[in-house]
């Protein structure tokens, strides 16, 4: 075993509930087997909803000592007055430089991996940042086009892939490319392998129409884009079944004959996943230099500061990150 | 109580499994409880498959006293030679009049309810059947306009209605309409009401957009479209909530919060249904005079005669039917 540097979670918004569930899964750090990690953000939005110990650190090589007895915060700035469940511009502030610190802190390696909290993308939008999310902005600052990307969402029995993702339904067949979804895959397949450690891995393609579409009596994307696309990757020697009918390959039995599925759009992809695993996803993207995950979830203004949040999904979002960092420094050294 | 005729259930196609699930429901009626049904197709499907006991009926009326013993069976014609997983044009003309002769007796009142087993849709427009399926002829037969009908499919804890069924994906969004939504919500309505025993049923509207649309920021169609006719929908006194983005309303504690989910498309509603309940789905038209029911899968020809199939639907889609006419008949004596 490679000893790997503790992992960055970005704190995510101070008025939102990634302060209360990062300390809830470091209380739980024990029973969940945890890796060391590190909050970077405000303490101060850490201790409006929690009374547990906090250890202030100067750096990440600070926090693997600390972390057995106490949180440890790497303090970015001060995010102003802090009112859970009321976001404003300051917290944002904080947030987005949360974020910037704990990718640089992972780029550079001082971190093992990278975990961010939930953000508000309105408030970060009222400071001028101008990504879509979180994601286009790990990306570029590790120096990745996001189209070489990959969103995956993560539950303990269930991998899917959307290939498109925040756009209309009606401009969603138009989106829909071989090269798309020939892209998406080989991302798809490469970080089963790297991250996740499946040395043969599975893909299935969702079809994009009812019954996937029926041999083309419901819709001719099965025919002309996604079978083409499998082809393309069944020469590469890439494991791909599909296109199958979407409503009958998520259910138990179908989900232990593939590692990955790779769906058209973002709720044929996330309907399953958070019917099934609703406060354990996680959201990883693929295709980095680093390893970065998320939990599947967002700010629960409605909710923070009232010790009601379910930390599971961070939780799971740290371990996967951090068996994800290890498989890739243990493979680096082989 | 009032004493309900005994069902009817029409065999399906002789060489899928419809003639397997219907006598594996028949031999497990204590345990389930079920109500005396009586079986109608080619007897000689069954004993195909199956070494129990048959009982070979002239009318529905004998059904009753023989259910006990044996399972009912009303022959309609014969189907040829018949061999579990080769489907033949004298089988599926043996299924469709099946189906009609059960249609028919539920129609007239001599049977209870009506339960459809699987059919060949392929071999059925060989020999000329002009409806896209059995819904549509026994909407036609019992005098409904199929527009006039809604599919429901019912598992365990969760109610879907499609508003839009086997088209591509791509035209969804051109077929959505308020007058469409609002037609299909109040016949839902009803049907909770009168079939389910709801008094007072909450529906939920899926957003066809990813996160219902985020405000108009990702499809304009849930401000367009959905919205006013929830607001139609209120109006008229039904309790309607939504758009709801559709990843988010399917998981344990959301489901909790509707009696029936009204989804923009096929597979937003059956992903969640089939996901959840694979083995026990039933489909339900709503609007009919009549009940009909059936279990949510098809022939499955691939597993016929090999004692793999699994009777689950077919028991659900039985129960359900005796419950929803029980109802019915309760009302009407009121």
């Amino acid at each position: 075993m490679t000893a790997l540097p503790p992992l960055a979670v970005a704190m995510g918004d101070p008025a939102g509930i990634g302060p209360e569930i990062l300390a809830k899964a470091w209380a739980r750090r024990r029973e969940e087997r945890l890796m060391p990690f590190f909050a970077v953000g405000d303490a101060r939005a850490v201790t409006k909803v929690w009374d547990g110990p906090i250890a202030h650190i100067d750096s990440p090589s600070g926090a693997t000592a600390a972390f057995n007895d106490a949180l440890p915060v790497l303090t970015v700035e001060d995010a102003g007055e802090i009112t859970p469940g009321r976001p404003d511009l300051e917290g944002a502030r904080c947030a987005l430089h949360s974020l910037e610190l704990a990718t640089g802190l992972t780029r550079e390696g001082a971190a093992g991996a990278l975990v961010t909290g939930p953000v508000s993308k309105a408030q970060l939008y009222l400071l001028g940042f101008t990504h879509p999310g979180q994601t286009e902005f790990v990306a570029e600052r590790v120096g990745v086009a996001t189209s070489a990307t990959v969103m995956m969402l993560a539950g303990p029995t269930l991998r899917v892939v959307p290939v498109t993702t925040h756009v209309a339904l009606a401009k969603v067949p138009g989106l829909l490319s071989q090269a798309l979804l020939v892209a998406k895959a080989r991302v798809t397949a490469r970080a089963l392998v790297r991250d996740f450690g499946i040395a043969a891995p599975r893909l299935a393609f969702a079809g994009l129409n009812p019954h996937a579409g029926e041999q083309g009596a419901i819709g001719r994307e099965e025919i002309d884009i996604i079978m083409p696309a499998i082809e393309t990757l069944r020469a590469e020697g890439i494991d791909v079944t599909g296109p199958l009918a979407a409503d009958t390959m998520f259910h138990g039995r179908a989900r232990t004959l593939y590692d990955a599925a790779i769906c058209c759009y973002h709720d044929q992809a996330l309907i399953p996943l958070k019917t099934l695993h609703f406060d354990e996803g996680v959201n990883i993207t693929l295709g980095l230099p680093i390893v970065r995950t998320s939990p599947d979830h967002g700010t629960a203004f409605g909710i923070a500061g009232q010790n009601r949040a379910e930390p599971g999904a961070m939780i799971a979002a740290i371990r996967l990150a951090a068996e994800a960092a290890q498989r890739r420094a243990t493979l680096a050294q082989a």
